[in-house]
């Protein structure tokens, strides 16, 4: 059941697409109170009681104890005490003993968290506009409430197979002999590769929809020579366009009025990669409509993938910003400062970056506000969202014959429709594989089901250890990306001496793709979730309802990565009993079984783990592939533990149809035990049965 | 066996204490290259290879895997890919199949240790200056190699008893009435205090040797009223003098020459606290004894403890470091400045504290350096070392009588001998108390046995159960000390709703000290260790080995602390049978014993676990105390596990005595099975062994 509460006067965000009549009585569980515009919803926590969601932020997957806020930020330092990053994604799920439901704030400006943090056994939540309908759902577990919320907001985007191959990227990549070297660098020692990233260095200048026409003389011939070698290029956009009267997407967007304004008119500069820029009103669907017609030249030159950057809006400075940096330090010149005042001068120009100030002094002429123009502020945590929006409309309407790959660094409830999220800037840190862990659950649970974080880290420098045993983490999620930031060691597998290592991990993904496309796919389109906690399928198990390093993957999978140097193995919690697998390639790894308890697995680096719930069975590809499009499923193998005949179904379909149908794309495979050894077939084709174990 | 080998023109630093004669041939194992002064050692690693030492660093226990860079720094930020803290400790153990040999640089510059970081199977340690003693050191196993370290380095330092009592401490404390509060606060509820830091808000102006009449107006009764509360005050002592002609201390320091100078002569300036400073030279005798004058005032007025701070020594900016930095800011100065501009303006007053390059314009008059100066940066790591030092001689001087309490933020190996280390200025993270876990075993391997982390994190705001958990591990190290930042949510343990939690933890802890003060003197007596890491105790044992989140404590017992939100739990390794004691309080607590091997245990957010090994038994003191003076070990409770009869030796003085004697101090309890009852007595009295397990 959904209840819908209504507060002030809220905000169309695009958020819900299922109209829920209003309540007039009190919204159940919280008690109210408001102040100003500021509305503060409170409730006493049961000492068992756990709380989920808010999906993409730091900590654990149980946000007790935590405080926390949604305010889209570029914000590259992600550690424990961070309260907010790029999104805002304001579902909450509270479990106890004694109750069970979920809470979505629709509200796209700023809100605070505080789930125990000041005191233990307090939850209170607060909206700062006081704008905004509240959700109430009930259901009967976890899982239901969350398939419930995404009938609410709608089905989750859907990425063409291709996406499930590795991807490379780096913040560097320049040139045409850039992406060509990466491409050839992987097919020379069979390291598979689907895609490379190109970060901001391809285009003229930063400015959007050009590329450097020195450095990359000929995109279109680019992207097939490279296509041809099964491998697609994916540039990068920002949000912000440079203001630059020379450029026709500027000049135009300035002319017809599609750039955020001050309040006198002018249009708002603030400075990010091009220096001064504009903000295009993504609020606004003819603003929208325009932004997506400038993609035609990249889309004619070959292009069918993008990644959203600096869409929160990230800001490094505005004119104003800058001013005022100047003024503070000048009167904190001084020979001889006060050390506060010298720890203020250190603070003058940090503090110009997304200064919440600027984000007071523009507006929007969002569709539905009546004319009315909206301070930006009031409805910041759209942007984003609103920008993949105009990316993934353009798309559809230049492109209508196949899907996309499409993510974004900033994204809101509802953007989970139009692409999917990569977990922005983390560091070359282990903590930062567990972070990745916590973050896959609870995009998840909102919907956001194509995901990965960058792949042995984006900033600091990364480790050959800590590079191989992120890519084990890597293997199960659906954006597969290996990323890093300039200056930064230099992080393409091929630059390891264990890159063997790596490549064999990488085999293990390809051999698991028909799986993850087909769990993928069905989570989309039966509004589930790949990733999911412990907590959500063994609810009364009280030990899987606190594991916060392992989640389930699929609907017959758990997965546990290793995320501390020097290991050579891990404590796993099972659930229940299961097949366990480690890993060393697609080819070479080891089937036992595990009773439900707590155990210890060995798991060298160069081994990983997956673990297969009894009675389940899942496929593999057989033949090994260097991209996804060679992957054969004709030819399977099967793992798992057999109790007695079952049938696993694999989604497939031709890896681009816009138009996904689930029942048409279903294919069985039967499993029967046949004394000690385990036959399968499909189709009346047998397929390869050895790897699954059989009986207790 | 220790080996000495001679590069360059080493400077005598302190740190060896048992002269070595020098070798003539090749070191062993490393193949050395130089290149100009610097200086490289290489050695190809084992793939089993572990790497123990470097003390004060962040990263795990094995340093396999890391770069670690040594040059001692005012650091606050200790993320994983933090290179250097605050203290130098050039000690490392090398453990393979094929191998086991410890190494020590005796360097007082700046070094490298790349320990398979560009390349898993390469260790690359590097000396910038090449001036250096390096010492091999050969022994049957690791704490054998530390026991032949400490007897080339000396004796560890001893605490006088009271110091293991739980301090209070807090940025912020300035007058009479914020420690009388502090002490009230505690008595009042039972909470068990025996000391309170007052950091550098209780001087006058920040200035040394002060403290601020009008907020202490008199601080013999302050103290003495304390002391009536058996509450020791611990005044922070920074090492820059204000640069003040008006103060008796500066004014005597520069008068007879006793500041670092820069090349001109003229003293080198740099600002810290008390905004512009001198450095005292301490590296120089004639101004150590200079400067230990200066405590006589404090002394006099009761204060028998002392912290020495901002002693690497921190500069906030130098006189040049400023104007240069107002140099780059005007170049970078525009309207419209350059994406890099504008991020280079800022780095540029971020950039000013402790540059590197203000440390290359002063000087030190260094004994032993033939009446010649010797440039700062050469010589870096030992300043903190030498305050400390300073200090250390100046309280045996003045005050013979008894052992006080001195703990210091930088370090050198060496200044083991002066007194302890706390770990700086962490997080309120829940990784940072994991990272207290490495860090207690690396500290102790460099003889750093008076050790402990800020208990509930220095920066950034703590939360309730992130304190509760922290305290749980704070129990076990010597320094026991709640320590809080400036403008961070207040910490003291009454200001959370879960306080009794926390008081019923330091019950434990005061319970425990007669064992703990026993075990730390036994250790530093016989150069052994109090916290080990598994490896050390079970150097067969690979899970051992690999185990990073568990310690030895003394010869008996193993932790395990929990370090993660919500849990409920953890799994622990047992490399033996051990009787396995789950604490709430020193009163409640239950008994169980485990088998050797991978164990999930369940711990509450209120509990905390103790192991003990089978067949060792441990005292507690029976009767609750708040302070340690009140700890009455007439009365005595066993815990354990019970083979067949033992004894166990409990080292016990006045706590104070400046030349303890171990043989003098040891009483033993003897402790034997009755039927299925535990019975022991300690010199013909009946010691209570109601929770000694019997038998296996």
């Amino acid at each position: 059941m959904i209840q819908r509460y209504v507060y002030g006067k809220p905000y169309d965000t695009g958020a819900v697409v299922r109209p829920v009549r209003a309540q007039d009585g009190a919204i159940p569980y919280f008690s109210v109170t408001q102040r100003g515009d500021t509305i503060t919803w409170s409730l006493t926590l049961h000492p068992d009681e756990m709380i989920f969601g808010l999906g993409e932020q730091v900590g654990g997957i149980n946000r007790r104890g935590q405080l926390l806020r949604s305010w889209n930020e570029d914000q590259p330092v992600h550690t424990e005490d961070q309260p907010n990053l790029y999104a805002s994604h304001n579902l909450l799920l509270f479990t106890s003993p004694e109750r069970l439901f979920g809470v979505y704030f629709d509200d796209p400006g700023e809100m605070t968290f505080d789930l125990g943090w000041t005191d233990l056994d307090r939850a209170v939540i607060t909206s700062v506009g006081g704008n905004l309908n509240v959700y109430v759902l009930t259901a009967e577990s976890l899982t239901a409430i969350c398939r419930e919320f995404r009938g609410l907001t709608g089905r989750s985007y859907m990425a063409p197979r291709w996406a499930f191959g590795y991807i490379q990227s780096r913040w560097g990549y320049a040139s045409d002999e850039d992406a060509r070297q990466v491409a050839r660098e992987h097919r020379k020692r069979g390291i598979p590769l689907d895609g490379i990233c190109m970060d901001i260095d391809y285009m003229d200048g930063f400015r959007d929809f050009t590329w450097n026409r020195e450095l990359m003389p000929d995109l279109p011939k680019l992207t097939a020579d490279l296509r041809e070698d099964h491998v697609h290029l994916i540039p990068i956009m920002d949000a912000a366009v440079k203001e630059d009267p020379e450029s026709p997407v500027y000049a135009e967007g300035h002319e017809k009025g599609f750039f955020c304004k001050r309040k006198d008119g002018r249009d708002f500069v603030g400075a990010v990669w091009p220096g001064r820029s504009a903000l295009p009103d993504f609020l606004n669907s003819e603003a929208r409509r325009w932004f997506g017609e400038q993609y035609r030249p990249l889309l004619d030159a070959g292009i069918d993938a993008f990644w959203n950057d600096m869409n929160e809006p990230a800001l490094f400075y505005s004119e104003d910003g800058l001013r005022h940096a100047w003024e503070m330090a000048d009167k904190l010149r001084s020979d001889n400062p006060e050390v506060e005042d010298c720890f203020r001068l250190r603070g003058v120009f940090m503090g110009m970056a997304n200064d919440p100030e600027d984000y007071r002094h523009f507006y929007h002429r969002m569709d539905g506000a009546d004319g009315e123009t909206v301070r930006h502020d009031r409805v910041h945590n759209l942007y984003g969202a609103m920008m993949t929006l105009a990316t993934a409309d353009a798309l559809r309407q230049y492109d209508p014959s196949r899907r996309h790959l499409l993510f974004s660094r900033s994204s809101f409830i509802g953007a989970h429709r139009y692409g999917g999220v990569w977990q922005g800037d983390n560091y070359s840190w282990w903590s930062h594989i567990l972070l990745e862990v916590h973050e896959l659950a609870s995009l998840n649970m909102c919907g956001f089901l194509y995901s990965g974080a960058d792949l042995g880290g984006f900033g600091k420098n990364t480790q050959p250890e800590l590079l191989l045993r992120w890519l084990q983490l890597g293997v199960f999620t659906p954006l597969m990306r290996n990323h890093s930031a300039q200056h930064t060691r230099d992080q393409e597998i091929y630059r390891f001496t264990n890159w063997q290592d790596m490549r064999a991990i990488l085999t293990v993904r390809y051999a698991l793709i028909p799986y993850l496309y087909s769990e993928y796919m069905k989570a989309a389109l039966n509004d589930g979730m790949l990733f999911r906690p412990l907590a959500f399928d063994y609810p009364q198990d009280a030990d899987a309802c606190r594991t916060e390093d392992q989640l389930m993957w699929g609907e017959d999978c758990m997965i546990a990565p290793v995320y501390t140097p020097n290991a050579r193995g891990r404590h796993v919690y099972l659930p229940e009993d299961m097949a366990f697998i480690r890993f060393r390639s697609a080819e070479d790894y080891d089937v036992s079984t595990l009773r439900k308890g707590h155990r210890w697995v060995e798991l060298k680096a160069n081994e990983m783990a997956l673990f297969i719930r009894r009675g389940h069975v899942i496929p593999l590809a057989t033949k090994p592939a260097e991209y996804v499009d060679a992957i054969d499923t004709r030819e399977l193998r099967l793992l798992g533990w057999l109790d007695k005949d079952t049938a696993v179904t694999l989604y497939e379909d031709d890896g681009f149809t816009p138009s996904p149908k689930l029942d048409a794309g279903l294919r069985e495979i039967q499993v029967w035990a046949k004394g000690k050894r385990a036959e399968a077939a499909s189709r009346g084709m047998p397929v390869e049965a050895a790897d699954v174990v059989i009986g207790g």
